[in-house]
């Protein structure tokens, strides 16, 4: 096995984040752009969120939503208004103070001081306060209730240390806004939203979580309850995937959004909010990703198939061309996943060897390669990007017909989404630990020699306050944190590992993005 | 015909920006958010603008585009590159000096002096400078031209005075970026994507456009040539609907765009680029609109056709919402303009003729009433909103049965979509004057009395620079523009309007938004 030549040059288990780097610039997904903190996404990694961005955004409307857009520039005042919220957010927004420029006399452009802007506007880092001006017009009565809205937008939030896709100055999400008459309905929503996150999680993107509410300290600035669905990378750590926010009446009673009750009073709404980013396509690259590059769950693979002729620049070459078109259309006329499959037939100059790497790189679900030979024979060569090597540590093409070829592409997408799932969700559980029940075990366990270590999943007596930020402080030294209290864990059954005192739940720890 | 009883406030000829306004309100399209030249587009105005995302992105990437993502933050330094560039956008754009907020200690909220920009960043108004950084890295040889991508993206552009759709500092549009080996293979570029243009407005959004190059003082900032689409609105203005721009290697020369060609030497990138908006939507109210509110062409309706139960809040209900279920499954199987037909089974709470008259403003194309007679006789009530009124000054409902209406639904919503068009068209050409010849004909014709003089085609003899500045400003005078010199004109046989020396083509002259 170790005669393999895998197509990157640094190993996962080398240096886990310059693995990262080198998949997103061998699948090219992205590239630094120059402009501080922002990057360039380039056309396959922008498929991949194209795809993400479909998906989520059918769940989003079947569960009853209307999409928006609200405007990028928010008033300091609204920021104003809600304590928590400014506390959070005011210390790494974006600020527009002017809105011309003017040349210096020197060859330079300066910001004209005649044009300074009388109340600074903020980029909008997320829209909370904004989008609550909008409700407070929009409901009058419980008859308008609930109101369920989403915008996808470019948000900002000045980041000192950034990572392309999963810390970055400027991203692209989906923020989901809604009111309810009550805190009820307004909690079930945010349950609900967590579990379309967790759906198309674990369903589009292959990805597993967990659900559950995250502790007091990790809550967005406003909400009463924060709820997320945690992943994790190859390297053990945790990724936040998706977060969910009931707001209780904070942002309601900051904004206005009042609505006349059955019986006639007035009422605050309760609010939720929830949201996922191009965060998402880091946390496809961190589960997925192998020595060889990316490996793109078919669901949100831009091409889940791709034909590669092995062109040889002579006369043969259009009867090789018209063959690999008549498997492209046989294979495009096949479904996998609900949607027909989305197939290429790759004619681009290049040596085909150079071209099969370039897409194992990028991580194609199926690369089949067609030459002469192939043809005479009524056959393909086809690689399944998530099984690439075989035992002689060569690439493990199969060789089906033609027609056994498009008509078993639809379940061999399927199987190679399922996989891809299965084997990540098998590591994952693999990686859990539920055996520390001590502090010393606890720190034993992270200051072992294992590269990698994963979670811990251990039982706590929910401390707030005081009390949580000396837990948290403990844990930040061994540069740990609470990830969330899963849903549908077993009860506890032990003493926090914390205070000693009975537990009253579980909770998982780990590093994180 | 008097007693209409229409459902605005305000009519097109009583005063067309006013009738703007409240269709925009009336149909529930965008309001204003408070924020300074920004909208919140609302449900159905975003639901527009999603299926003309959809339909154009379609066109562009089946014209080989790749759909990537860049920066919305330009650093200063790359306005300074390009002369022509900076001198038209300088003016007016939204300028971060600052990452950080603080408390002033007064309860309010300032930027802190702490966190000054070295170098202030713009708020992108348009992309070339940071895309060109892109394509100077991602242009190497021949082989990698030509280069094709798109972005869908919010600019910003400091607007004095603004209007909802046509004039917002902030909008949304699409930006495609291109480079290639030679001068020719640009400008077809050029040109390809304006068709691809008048397509997409003339097939999707049923807008009758002019396809156009616009003159010298019109051309977009450091463009060597620009070309229009303009459309004819109902006040005889023109709308300038989208524009493509042949770059020439002004942009190349300044981010450094270099390839080698075939001959192993370094050339410049010849560069194009083009760009449809929010002001699309603009578009559509204004040429579509009456005065009942607003008629969306059904290739672009979020829902094409809207079913109405006449619920009387008894025990009949049950059987009525049964019967429309099943009547909504037909119509949704069925097919219209090339995909599966969108219908909406309204059962939301309200009186069934206010709900109808919410629709008619908002301007889906069929509304089918269904009441408890009309399921008796196995019928329903159909509403053609493009021909709304009966000569008795009443709806004009037709009463086919319910299998006539479902397997009818396809051809009926293409003969709405075709009829909108060829109104829009035939409108165009009848306001279009060709018998004016000379400047005092032209002065005599827009200080007509007529409101809404719609445009005049005349032949000049295409002055340059001063010459042509003189000719703008006499123009000016009267509120008129030069908006393109059409393609596929017949050729000039005359004097030029404005300096009497033998013309050499034809423009069109009109007011303008």
């Amino acid at each position: 096995m170790s005669a393999i030549r895998h197509a990157l040059s640094v190993k996962r288990t080398d240096d886990f984040s310059q693995w990262y780097q080198e998949v997103i610039s061998a699948a090219d997904l992205a590239e630094e752009s120059g402009v501080r903190g922002c990057m360039v996404i380039k056309p396959w990694g922008w498929g991949i969120w194209e795809r993400i961005q479909r998906l989520m955004d059918e769940r989003i409307k079947a569960t009853g939503h209307e999409n928006c857009y609200f405007p990028i520039f928010i008033p300091l005042a609204n920021f104003e208004r809600e304590a928590e919220h400014v506390e959070g957010f005011a210390k790494e927004m974006a600020v527009v103070t002017h809105h011309r420029l003017i040349a210096d006399g020197e060859g330079r452009l300066v910001p004209d001081p005649e044009a300074r802007l009388e109340e600074p506007l903020v980029i909008r880092p997320t829209s909370e306060t904004i989008i609550g001006d909008a409700m407070a017009r929009w409901v009058q009565s419980w008859r308008d209730l609930p109101l369920l809205i989403n915008q996808w937008a470019n948000v900002v939030r000045w980041e000192m240390r950034t990572r392309m896709f999963l810390r970055t100055s400027e991203f692209l999400w989906q923020e989901g806004h809604t009111a309810h008459e009550s805190r009820e309905d307004a909690k079930a929503h945010t349950l609900r939203m967590l579990e379309v996150y967790r759906e198309c999680a674990e369903d589009d993107l292959a990805l597993p979580v967990i659900a559950g509410e995250k502790p007091e300290n990790e809550r967005f600035p406003g909400a009463v309850e924060t709820w997320s669905i945690e992943a994790m990378m190859q390297d053990g750590k945790a990724l936040q995937a998706g977060t969910s926010h009931y707001l209780g009446t904070n942002f309601a009673e900051a904004s206005g959004i009042r609505y006349q009750d059955r019986e006639g009073g007035q009422q605050f709404c309760h609010t939720t909010s929830w949201g996922v980013s191009t965060r998402l396509v880091g946390g496809v690259i961190m589960t997925h990703g192998d020595d060889d590059g990316l490996r793109v769950p078919p669901a949100i693979a831009p091409w889940q198939v791709v034909i590669l002729p092995m062109l040889r620049d002579n006369e043969g070459d259009a009867a090789l061309l018209a063959y690999c078109d008549e498997l492209r259309a046989a294979i495009a006329s096949q479904s996998a996943l609900g949607e027909r499959v989305r197939v290429l037939l790759d004619k681009k100059p290049g040596k085909a060897a150079t071209k099969r790497w370039d897409w194992v790189r990028k991580g194609v679900p199926v690369i089949i390669e067609v030459g002469g030979r192939d043809m005479e024979n009524r056959k393909v060569s086809l690689l399944r990007r998530d099984a690439l090597w075989g035992t002689d540590a060569k690439p493990a093409f199969s060789v089906p017909t033609r027609e056994e070829c498009a008509a078993g592409i639809g379940a061999l997408l399927e199987a190679i989404q399922r996989s891809l799932f299965e084997e990540a969700r098998d590591r994952r559980e693999a990686n859990i630990e539920r055996g520390v029940s001590t502090l010393e075990a606890l720190e034993a366990f992270y200051s072992d020699e294992r590269r990698y270590p994963g979670w811990v999943e251990v039982q706590w007596s929910k401390p707030t306050g005081e009390a949580l930020d000396k837990v948290v402080e403990r844990l930040k030294a061994l540069k740990l944190t609470i990830r969330n209290v899963p849903i549908g864990a077993a009860p506890a059954d032990g003493a926090c590992i914390f205070t000693g005192e009975p537990a009253v739940e579980r909770i998982y720890i780990a590093r994180a993005y």
